[in-house]
């Protein structure tokens, strides 16, 4: 297929270079140049404006927040101005609920199609191909988004018809990653308190219960205070939490560990933390209870 | 070995037998009668008194808390009183840091030996051997408790050489599986919210990032509202959660997400779930959201 | 002094009728008709539209939410279009901080100046010209604004040159008065499971640490359960709740009792409580509790 | 009336003073000798014993804690052992409801008579005979405290015939302080970082809805930052919190605000401030704001 790729950073270099390996066309866009010669190198175009890389029939953004989505999709180089009648905008970005509506209206207006594809996993995920990506759309949509979906990961999950369900699975996904951090920060702030050296403890909880890869590689992050070299920062974790608060107020439900989560992302920020790893949440539990590293 | 073993509930029948078949003489002691048929059969003696149970060179206990811990271990007839100089006492209990310490205490004090193993696992691994053990003592009664201990489980963790350390990582567990309860309770009800079935946001969940059993089974029966056929009740659990925060409060560390536990356990009591299985934790949010079920 | 008022609900009706008893020449406006017949008989001439009501040295607005003061402000009509350079424009309504700080740069820009100058007080309060105001503008727009503020209550406290920060102020009060509903319901609902009836506890209450109108009539709703004839929805005192936590996450603040204020409202609006006074937030705790009414 | 007195702390000595003023016959104990002079001086006794503070038609306990007051009242020369039948004993000193449950059914059981009486005020207030009582117990052993209550402040409030009931209102009093410091903190916390000088905030907020001592005075050491001269200690407070949680954990009533309370306590105790006011707690907020003092 002939696919347009908007968003060149950590996650969508990977993404894009994946596109091309199975075989798309692709034409990719950033909005700061220069991020995309080994994409190039690769047999992708460089599009120098959003309208070129709406050329094709389908549109890939994988962007950083609400605001960098409603940049290249609305105006008059936006993608809704510049995709052709009948093609597809396929959102990989964690963006909010409101914003997954609001697209889909647009497009729906415009007589395009919109999927919400949001997916899981890091930068290393993205550039082999391992995410999992979920997904919802119109069965039609969906079904012309999956060759490029799967292009993407590991697994694709269409988990529903209407596009804004999509963006709040995974927004659930991200807010039980932050509760888990949590967990983890007031359990090893306990143990170690009372003389259990924090590694052991988490050593045992990966051994048993918890065996698996998040529970491994967020906790070894905390237990080695190691938050400098962020994949994901607290302030983007925190931009997904506050998005599940917002989803939570406008469904009317409730979330107090949510809310937890957010007063800590608060106080990280307040004491300068904003570009650290998000794992650093799971270190303000030992802070307050005066562990000092 | 010589080996008593007192408390033959769910948990206990199962490892008493693991205890016989791995060739130990195991003289098995229940305060209620009736329990032991199966255990008897199998090989093991049945002993008419806690004093009884106490004559070889080790006796494992495995009782429902502290106050029944308390009750075998102290006074006239209890384990201190009648276990030989140099004997073991092992407990394998759920109890407080604070009763580690005063148990650890109590033995030296009457020359014997004190090795605390809570496990991790339910009934079912308890009958097939598949529980994990956290054991914590001086070197050489951990050398000795060792045939006791691999013998209820597939693996033990050896985490200090002082007792209440084990208690401490089993507190840390529990409250780790709490907070996954509350978590996916409320991720789940902001799912439903929002037009997403519970059930599918999970499976996505235990495809992805949390492909481990306890997301699995503990979030299956929060999707299901299959709460009645308790293997662990929300009794014990708030019982659980209570000793962590006390342990926290003794050592001065705060615990916010086991005080949200904690509220939710009470206002599940008072609308009488008492005997439910601990998952309903999970349904509250959903009751919190206006979802009927 | 030549005053628009523009806002005439339950607040604003009676703000209105005392600039009018205090001299000033008011021309009033609201978006719905019909709310004015008193205050016309009373002097006050009628405003067909927004710029009418920007013809004299000030305007007052007194509206819902930032929505509705950003509705009258800005686009053709509005009051930045239509209000004479070197005038004033006092927004008494409770706003956001963003907002106070938008309408501060745009009155500026357009060589207005502006004022804002939040109230405490219910309905009956500001018939009464019993309101408390919280002022903050540039000394010289806060000197002219005196004779209008004046009107409005007992007294006006000055506390900044910046206007945001009397927003802020006002939003730190609604937030104190939130704190106290739930400290009462949670307080009453344990007095209540413990045999102490709940007016009983609150008399005490009153009579010694908290002798004070606010608890009283607060408390009063509370113990009555009497929240169908609300003068302050939950719907606004959620609103006000949220501009607080909004304050706070633009401020690096985090306010863990807001956010279980927060919380709280969701929780009854999922029940179906918008419209109650919002003192029913202090209903919850006893709902919880299982205390049936 | 014959009156003995057992404690002598800040707010005993000047409640026992009030006793003689009255003119009863006061017999004074305290565990440590060496506060009594000033008392002596004014005409009571000094007892050697518990026992022999037992010897009149009434004692009166004004203790720290459960624990102090279980010391003087249980074992042979405990009051329960001394104290003549039909006798009373009246409890001043804020216990828990579980204790106040205990030293009921042992008095009856000792035909002696029990009622819990805890006052609201410090040390000033007690010395100026300008305390609040709160009372519970049977009607007869009511009638015969009322001339020493009376003695102690400045009104008497009897809630119940259930002596428990008292403990539960003072519990309930203290956590709506402790409600009150929390807020408080918060509130200046995010004027502070949205400009507004605390101690503005603050008189605005005393001198509009919160016009009472109870503000003035908690908030005004939270403004000053003035902790070090306490006349509450946060390890009093903590406790209180605590007792509140223990009450509402028996009687199945979640106390979500407690709990902040209670973790707020823990982070305090945890950086070295349990010997300062209570107050400190409301500084807290700051801190997690970033606000350096």
């Amino acid at each position: 297929m002939k696919v347009g790729f908007i968003g060149l950073g950590n996650m969508g270099v990977g993404m894009a270079s994946n596109l091309v390996k199975a075989g798309h066309e692709v034409t990719a866009y950033n909005r700061t140049p220069g991020r995309d010669e080994a994409l190039v190198a690769a047999g992708a175009k460089r599009a120098e404006s959003v309208g070129i890389a709406c050329r094709g029939e389908a549109v890939v953004t994988m962007l950083a927040d609400d605001r960098a989505v409603e940049a290249v999709t609305f105006g008059e180089d936006g993608i809704c101005a510049r995709l052709p009648k009948g093609a597809l905008h396929i959102s990989s970005s964690t963006i909010s609920v409101a914003m997954a509506e609001r697209l889909t209206k647009a497009h729906e207006a415009a007589g395009q199609s919109f999927v919400s594809a949001p997916v899981f996993g890091r930068p290393a995920a993205a550039a082999a191909a391992k995410l999992f990506v979920v997904a919802a759309g119109s069965p039609d949509s969906i079904t012309r988004a999956m060759p490029i979906l799967d292009a993407f990961g590991q697994k694709t999950f269409v988990v529903s018809d209407t596009p804004k369900a999509a963006s709040l699975v995974k927004l659930g996904g991200n807010f039980l990653l932050g509760a888990m951090i949590e967990s983890l920060g007031e359990a090893m702030a306990l143990a170690e308190k009372g003389g259990v050296d924090r590694h052991a403890f988490l050593d045992v909880m990966t051994s048993t219960l918890f065996d698996v890869p998040v529970y491994r590689s967020y906790g070894g992050l905390i237990a080695d205070r190691n938050f400098s070299q962020a994949t994901f920062t607290a302030t983007l974790g925190a931009k997904d939490i506050g998005l599940a608060l917002a989803a939570g107020d406008a469904l009317k439900a409730p979330l107090p560990l949510a809310s937890l989560l957010r007063d800590r992302f608060l106080t990280l920020f307040a004491s300068g933390g904003a570009d650290l790893d998000w794992c650093s949440l799971g270190a303000l539990a030992a802070r307050d209870a005066g562990i000092q590293d």
